[in-house]
This record gives structure tokens, sequence and C-alpha cells, in this order.
């Protein structure tokens, strides 16, 4: 039987010995701070609902893309895993995550791999790798814990130290759950919806004309013109931000601005209700409405982030079956300094307008992002985000971004997870990983211990509270 | 006189002690293993052949593109080097031995250095590095041993532990020295044949028709029609497989994959062998064909492998004068997500269909290799090549790769090499950078030492065996 | 109160200490050679008249964009500064450098923060790190420094043993310091002009008729023809090479190269005279240009250095306010393979003609720049420039192009600066770096300590003096 390697307190500080001493007390400065998430996918109902977790599978595995994708990639259907909302049902449960313990040796080496060790072990103190001999002690183990008050997502949450815990919504949501929480005074954690609108910004979706309708219903707005979509659009933000949102979220292929003529971006979103806008004019369309976002934050002070770069739903036979989010996202190369020229132009320099930029192409971290980041009051480097939150990646981003950017500059950390048990551990492994990069540098005698500790602190608190408006 | 390097038993193990040991251990659990060499340049004329080598000179530097560009970008003429074919006999065997040695400096630093002490402390027992004043000797220790029975390439590749070597050849090669290899059964290595199609493939180069005609007669089909030229490509694959090919290589520069209309690919055929397809059409016709061969693996099963993003002959003078292969291709950027999109929708799940990406462009591993190894079942990150075959290049392949994709998702090491006498080295190099990679991750408490040691064991047997159907 | 960590004896050396040891013999070996800075941007009037500095903020704030666009980024405006002409007098000067120092943390770990931690230091004798209490202290001693005679421009040349310098100067440009310095036998000092006619190349810009005028009047050629152009060209080259010129540079978005036939340059340029070039035909103009740059660089024997890839001034009102030079360039990704084929294809293997290519692109340094440099004989890879030029910016430099080109087709640092008396501390911060990585490969077994020491030398002396022709 191998050992949990996430019992061992240095893991992922330096190797070298005196390194690690003093990335070790860096790390202990931090270690026991309260969770700042500010940005993620965890369901606010969950927490309002307060709903018992019903097993294993469909905690641990269905809902986290990082582990059932690559058990996709080792042959494992993803129908025997209950993914995209495929049923699984108690007697499903079981053979799945026996799959997954069988197919462990997969992530070895992943990101992944740290976090669910540290789930079971942290969590549901399970001292035995999963492996095909363990999978049925471990699955028990985990269900019986399933049906305490213990596992249950708020007291979870107490006992995970979040303080601020963001939600990704939809902007007709009713933030019922989120208005729940907040009239809840046993309920500690700040929970900030994030205002999603990527859909609402697409002209040539076939749904579109449907979107903008129910936009209108939410906002109580006529949207059949184009006046009255930006204003539906400006106020659904402000509900928002009337329920504690601090940000909004934009996530398409890429991240070109460009302000189009009143005329024609009228013409277009008439043409987008008929369904008559060419491609060509949505991506223009698009493109146009970032910047009126830009625009509304700067009236509404909402914090505007962008995480573009993704091809989404790249197989089209899973996603036919399987629908979207299901593991076949995969990043392409993306441009920030031209792409952005004319939105930093209008707004670069705006009081109170920030830019969070998060990125899948690494190339960009030292050529762009942190260029930028190092000149516009505005701009933050976000931290590395989905494929690229993991050991070495961050190490990269590190090294690529600080050097012209600084510490004070960038986002501070971000979990964007859907697999809610997992937080603690991810935000471990980043203040783990801070540690081990300031600890670098104070072993090259390029800061003092004390200014390192300061900056370790500052990257958990005041850092991210700044990035986002917190 | 300076030390021989190459004589150092730790040599590319992690500087830190804890480290060092840890790789130690791993490193002696796969020293001694057979070599699985699923893609090199190797004639297999050598072999079936056994002939003598005539010469240091032309054994060691005129096959050998990482040796003589760099002692052309010093200066040395290539045709002083006996490159591309040029003549060199006895008479200049020697001075160029001489140069090469002079300029062995400019080799510091270099994947090259390590492979030539390699080759001459352990294949010819020399201790002493190549210098102006040693030239001569080295020269004349290497001479005399090739005239001895030992120095032939049967004994060397038994004595090298060769256990599987893919040869790269061409779809109408007769194979018939890999047919008396098979036949002799004193021969212990595997000899396979690689389908490497490249020219075939694209209708605008000058020679097509004659290339399409040559296809035919091999296949004994006609080729006037492009049904015709399917069934003899087909043919061929099939030709392959029976004379124990695994894998189909190809090398273009770009991999966008699209299919045309039967009547469009059929009408583009019939130009090209009058001399009338456009660039355009070319294009189009190469994308189309990738992914018809694509089709004929999923029946054929033969592993795909590509390796892209190559400017070939970029120095048009030295191409006219001395020929392909001479130095100058030089990489290029390279997408892989948009490009394979249509290929992996067809085929991406197919059952046995296997995709190998390699790249010169470094940028894709985190950003695209890795997540699409990362989901498809049939896709598989392709080990670092050519510019990118040394230690830290390596070294940041695990860094980018491993996160997303694992270990169980990469292809093995492949040689790709020309120079015979450098395979051990190469794969040595090669598992003395995986144990130190895997040290590092058991010092940081990301695995344990058992499976960093399992791992390092799969990484040359069972990983390589089944990205490559062995 | 905080040490200041310049004054660690092993700063940036690596932290495992037998690397470390390694690192100390090799940087001893070049620390106190003499500076060679054969690329920077010191304005050699300063020398030619030795003016005294006035005040702390105009000598080490104003003109270092580094320093300026990171507290921009904090949020200090540019005009309270004293950057990009705006007047900063005695009364603002204090306030200035209090805004600096209270913002000390956002440079840590920037490579500003070394720089400026040696140059408080090492060449004030300051001790304590600035924040808003040590502000005035510090103000005092820089400004009671610079009223004395060893802080003058010539004392301090002295002082850090700079045996080459060479400054960018316009092609119109009289020479007249350098000559000034030429023929003072009291400096020993090689002060050289370098040829930058950027603007002089870019024919839609609405200055080229003024511009080219100007021309013709420094070279006494008529330059209403494209004829005479050229020939003005060639003349103010002549011109600066006859002053000690080495290298002329250029710094345009991209690299891409063309001949146009003479006809339609002749034509383009006609156009250009009388503003009616399309920005497209100054586009193809400028690519045609650089071309005949490199022929006149086969004549004349001037080396040619390409920094490309950045988006000039892309804050349009900071640009309308404070001028150009204020901060806010940002990379964009570059191509140098594809750029370059038509260039080098004419004159790659000439004789004499030499190519140093710089970055602010990392991906290219393995993909394009290591490979071009390891065939042509002609090129020679750059070192890191400017958002590169800093501790592991310079680590991934090494660790992507070395493996491919070695250390001796590489061009030796530059550090391409406006802050003078940063000089020494830029220099000084390439040779610990350079001691580090060389120690690496020592540890490693890759190279001999012997080989590494004469390398390190190297680096410092024949490598700089070959690229640039010193």
């Amino acid at each position: 039987m191998l050992d949990m390697t996430s019992l061992q307190p240095d893991r992922l500080l330096p190797a070298d010995p005196g390194t690690r001493d003093v990335a070790r007390r860096l790390y202990a400065a931090t270690a026991g701070l309260p969770i700042i998430s500010p940005h993620g996918h965890v369901p606010a109902e969950w927490l309002a609902q307060d709903t018992p977790f019903s097993d294993p599978t469909s905690l641990l595995l269905s809902p986290d893309h990082y582990i059932f994708r690559l058990l996709h990639a080792q042959g494992v259907p993803l129908a025997d895993l209950g993914v995209g909302g495929t049923q699984i049902d108690e007697a499903g449960s079981r053979p799945a995550w026996r799959l997954f313990c069988q197919n462990w040796p997969a992530f070895r080496g992943t990101a992944s791999k740290f976090w669910m060790e540290s789930v079971l072990a942290e969590v549901f103190g399970i001292e035995q790798q999963p492996s095909a001999e363990t999978a049925d002690l471990i699955y028990d183990q985990i269900a019986a814990a399933l049906t305490t008050p213990q596992f249950r997502p708020r007291a979870l949450t107490e006992r995970f130290g979040i303080s601020v815990l963001a939600t990704t919504d939809d902007p007709v949501d009713s933030l019922e759950h989120h208005r729940t929480l907040a009239a809840d005074p046993t309920v500690a954690t700040r929970v900030a919806p994030t205002f999603r609108p990527d859909r609402y910004l697409e002209a040539a979706r076939p749904d579109f004309s449907e979107l903008a309708k129910s936009l209108g219903v939410a906002a109580d707005i006529d949207t059949s013109t184009y006046a009255g979509y930006l204003a539906a659009l400006e106020d659904r933000r402000r509900f928002f931000k009337a329920n504690g949102g601090v940000s909004t979220d934009h996530s398409h292929a890429d991240v070109v601005t460009l302000t189009l003529e009143r005329n024609e971006a009228d013409r277009i979103y008439r043409a987008a209700l008929t369904g008559d806008a060419s491609e060509a004019e949505a991506t223009a369309f698009r493109r146009h409405m970032l910047v009126e976002m830009a625009r509304m934050a700067t009236e509404d002070g909402l914090v505007m982030t962008l995480h573009p770069g993704s091809l989404r739903n790249h197989h089209t036979p899973t996603f036919d079956r399987f629908g979207p989010d299901t593991g076949h996202d995969i990043p392409i190369g993306v441009e920030f300094t031209r792409g952005l020229h004319h939105l930093l132009g209008r707004f670069g320099t705006t009081d109170g307008f920030q830019l969070v930029l998060f990125t899948l192409d690494e190339t960009v971290f030292s050529r762009e992002i942190a260029p930028l980041a190092g000149f516009y009051p505005s701009v933050y480097a976000g931290a590395p985000w989905w494929f690229l939150d993991a050991p070495e990646a961050v190490r990269r981003y590190r090294g690529a971004v600080t050097e012209t950017a600084g510490f004070y500059r960038t986002s501070g950390f971000i979990d964007d997870t859907r697999a809610f048990l997992s937080i603690p551990a991810r935000h471990d492994m980043s203040r783990r990983l801070d540690a081990a990069y300031l600890a670098q540098l104070v072993t090259e005698h390029r800061l003092t211990e004390e200014e390192a500790h300061e900056t370790a602190v500052d990257l958990v608190t005041s850092i991210p509270s700044k990035a986002f408006k917190l």
C-alpha cells in the first residue's frame, strides 16, 4: 500500500533544505488565514438549501472535469461517470468510483492528484491511496461521512474557513439563493454572485432573440431595441451589484475590442433578433459589446474579468450527447496587446475601472499581460487558470509575470472550481507555491525574508481584496 | 586536458543531494533495460548488409545534422564535412575531423556534446575531450576500432541492447532489407519500417505525377484516378504492416485537416497529374489526405504520428548545392487545436485509432497537446523532438505536459536519429532526465518513491509499447 | 528597517550550496572585468559635456521607464515624475522621490529592485531600503553626492570600468559629442554611435518628406529621388562608421523582409514624398528597406541588429500628452523564420555580414532564433532584452537557446538602458546569472568547471567583441 503524499507537511516546498526552511516559515504565516474565493462555480443553491451530498461519485467525480476528462482519455466512457447530466444512481455510483480508483496512476504528476489526496485525507480522514483494492473501502468511508451533519455544505464551508465565495451566474438569475444566504445571520461566508453574460452578447446564436427577450423580462425593460437591450444589461448588472456582486466575467474565443457606430450596432442587433445577423456581424457586435461592458463597469464599478482563449466543445459527438463543459474545451492562442488596444485606449486610465486578465496561453504572461499590468492602473494579471492551475505552471506564471509587474499588479488566487470539496486544497496549494517562490527570492537575496513574509500575507488578503474590490 | 564529463555517473541528475539520491535509485531501475526506438532514421540496409563503417567523419559527422549545422554556423563549409552527398574520401575525412575537434567549444551546453562524449567514451573508450591537440589521436582510435568486427552494425545493435528499431521509409520501398532482417534468426532486434508518404500527398510538386505513377507500380494498381491513388496508398500501408510496420509518419508545414467533397478531391488529383493543381488546391488536397490517412489508420490499425512545423530548406543556395536535410530546416509556429478539430471530430474516439503529436513549437505543449491528450483516448503527447530533445527542453516538456495529461498519455522517448552510434546515449539521457524529474516529484511529495519507480519503468516499457502498438 | 539585499555577496547565485560554490568561483572570474556595452541609450552629450546631474528624480526616475511605468500602474501620475519632458523642478523632485519610496513594495520581485538597490548601495553608499520613512534621508544623500566631482558623468564612467559604450543616434546627428570624446585623450571609454534609421524607412509617416530632406541635407545629396535617398543613407552609415560606429539598429513591428522591383521602390518613394504612399505600400517599402540595410551592411561592414515586436505608444491619451517612450510600448508576437527567409536567402552566408536578433516574444528563442543562429554564420542570438532582461527571463533564455546554439552563437549582454547609473548593476546581474547557469551545467556534469570558467570569461570579452565587431 502506498503512502498518502498529501499527509506530508512539506509537500510542494522546495527540495533544497535551506530554501525549504524559509518556505516553511512563509507558508506558516498564511496556512491558517481565511479563504477568499473571488471566482468559482459552486452553485449558491447548495449553500442556501444545505442539501446533503448524495454519494461519492456525484460529489467528487461527475462535476470535476479535471478528473473525468483524464478518465475519458484512459478509455472510460463519460456515461459511466455520470457526466453531463447523464443520470447516475446508487447502483452506478460505486462502479464509477471503482473505475476511478483503478485508473489512479493516470493522475500521477497532475494537480488533480494533489487535490484529490487532500480531499480524501484532510476532509474524510482516508489514509490509503485509491486503487482497485481500496476502492470499496474508500467509497464506504466517504458515503458514510456524507450522511452526517458535519458533511453538509454549510458545515463544510465553515470548516474550510471560506470568508468570501463568488459564484458564477446567468444575468437573468433571480439570485434568490444569494439573498437567502445574505439574509441568514448564521451564514458567515459572503456569497457573491458574478454576472456572466457571454451568450447574451453572441448575436448569431439561434436562441439570441429568446435570450434578449428573457433579459427584458428579468429587467422589466423592452429589449426589442438596441437601447432597451443596453438598458436591460445595465439594470441586471445593478441588480447583481445590489445583491453583493463585485465582478462580471467574460469568456469568448478572443479579446478583440472595437466600438461600432451606434447605427451599426443598432442594425446588427435588430438583424440578430430575427436570426439574420451573419457570423461576421455577430463577431463585431460581441467585440463592441465587450467595450460596452467596460463602459458600464466605469459607471457601476463592477470589476471586469476576462477568461478568453478556449475552443469550446472540441469534440462534436461528445457535445451532442453530453452537452457543454464535458472535458473537451481546448485552449487556443490568444492576443491581448492588440485585442485590448481599443478598450484600454478608452478606459485604461479611467478612475475605478478594473480589468483582470486570465489566460490559457502561457506565451502572453511575459509578453503581454505583465507589460499591460505594469503600465495600466486598471489592469491586473490574473492568476494561472484551469490547465495552468498546477504547481509547475504556477511557478512559470510567477517567473514570467513578477519580474515585469511585481506581485501587487496581480489578482491573487482564484480556484474557479465546481469541485466544492477541493477548494481548501486548491488554496492550500497556491499558498505553498507562493511560499516556495518567495523563499527562492529570499535565498537568492532578491527579497529579505521580512519583505517575503509581508508579500505572502498580502497575496491572500489585500491583493485579492483590491483586485476584486472586496 | 579536460575531463570527459560523460564519465561521471551522476551526469544530468539534480544538484540537490537529497533529490540526487532519489534520482540515482530511479535511474538504476531503468539504465539497463532494452532500448525501444519506435521512430528514427537509421537505414535498414546498414543492419541487413552489416557493412563496416568506413571512417570517423562519414560515421559521426556527415550524417549528424546537429553537429554539422553548428559547425557551419561557426564558419566551416558544409562541403568540408561530407554533407549532403558531397564526397569525402580518406584524404578529406581526417581534416574534417580536425575542424570538428577545433570547434568543440561551440558545442558547450548543447545536447550534442553529451551524446558525442558518450559515444567517444562509452562506445570507443576514449578519455579525452576533442580539441586541436587530441584530434588525430581520437581519429586514429576510432578508425582502428571501425576495422574490427565488434564495430559492425549488427554487433553494435546487440551491444546497445536495442530490442525495437523503427526506420523511416518511402511508400514504394521494397522493404527488402527489413525482410532480410526478419528472416534471419540471428537478428534479435525487431526492425520495423515506418510509412512516410509526405511527398506523395503534395499535389503541387513538379514530380507529383511521377510519384503517383511509382506508387501505382509498387502497388500494381492504376493510379491515374483518385480512386486508384487511394487504393495504392492503402495497399502500400498494408504491405508495410505485413512487413512489421507499426506506424505512419507525417511531416508537413501545418496540421490543418479537412475533408473535400469526393468530386473535388478527384478533380484536384487529376489536375495534379498534369501539373495543373494550384498551390491552394494542393494545400487543400494535402489537408484532406491527412484525414484520409487517419481513416486508413482506423482500418489497418497503423499508429499515425505527426511531426509538423518545420520550414524545410530555409537557405535556398545551400539547398541548391547540398540538397535537403542539410541543417537549415527551421521551426515555425504551429496550431493543433484548430488544425485537428476536423480530424478528431471524425476519428478522435474511434476504437483503435492512435495519433501521436510531436512539435517543435513548445508553446503548444501546455496549451494544446496536453489538453488534447488529456481528453481524447486516441491522442498521445509525443516526446520532445529534434531541437527540443535536450536536457532543459525535456524538463520543460515534462513540466508543461504532465500536470494536464500525466505520464500515461505520452508516447515515451523516440530518438529520431540518423546518428546510429548515439542511440544509446540518447536513450540514456532520456532515462536520466525522467529519473531527475520524477525524483523532484518525490522530494516535493507529489509522488511516493514507489509510484515514481513504477512510472520510470513504465516510461521505457509499457508506455512506448502502448503508444506504438508494439 | 529592512536590509539591503544588494549588499549580499551571493545575490542571484543558486540556492543549492554545492552549485553556489561553483557559481561563486565563476562569478569571481568575471566580476572585475571591464564593461562592454554595445547597445544602449545614454546620451553622448552627458559624457562630452560632463554636466553634473541635477537631482535624484531627474537622474534616477524620469528617464527610467522600468521605474515610472510601474509607479504609473500603482496610480502615480506620470506628470508627477517628470516623465516625457514634463518639467520637474527642485520643488517637484523631492515629492516625486517620496512617491517612489512609498511605492517601493510594488517593485518586489522585479529586476528594477535589484538595479535600484545596487545603485543606491554601491554608487551612493546608502544602506536603507526606500520607504516613506527613509525617502528624505535617501534623497538628501543622493542630492549631496551629485554636487561632488566624483558624481559627474565622466568620473562615474571611469569608476564603472566601462570600456565600450554604444549610444543610439539619429542618422542626421552630427555626432559632435562622439567626436569630442574621441578627440579627448583623457577619455578612456570608447563611445560608439549606433545608426538608428527607423523613421527614415517608414514611408507613410506624415513627416516623411521632411525626414528625407533632412537626410539629404546631412549627406549633402539630393534625396528627391529613390537613388539619392539610398545614396544618402549609405553616406550617413559611412559617416557613422568613420566616427566609431559599429552597428545599425532597427526596431519595427515585424521583421518581414522582401525585395521590391526597383521601379516599384522608386514609385513608392516618390509617392511618399508627396504624402501619397498607402499604409500597405509603406509597409512593403519598409520591409524592402530592411533588406537594403542588410545589403549596405555587406558593403560597409556595420553589424545589423533587430529589436522588433513592440506595439509602440499603446495608450493614445498618454502619448498625446507625454510623447513616445513613456512606458506603454507593449510587446506582440513576432516571427523570424518566415520573416527573415528572404533576407537570409540573399545574405545569410555573405562574408562579413552579421545580424543580431533580439526579441520580446520568448516563444521564438528555442523555436526560431536558436535554430537560425545554429545554422547561419551571420546570425547571432541577441541577449534577453527589455522586459526579458531580468533574472528568471535570462535563465529561460539560456535554457531555450543554449541547447541548440551553444554560447558562441550569442551576442553577449547588452544593457539597452537610459538609466546611466544602473549600467554596472545590469552587467553585474548578467554576470551573476551566467555564473549561476554555468554552475548548474557543471554540477550536472554537462560541462567541466574549466570549460565553464573559460565560457564565463568569453561571454564578457570575446563573444560581444565578435558579435559587434569591436
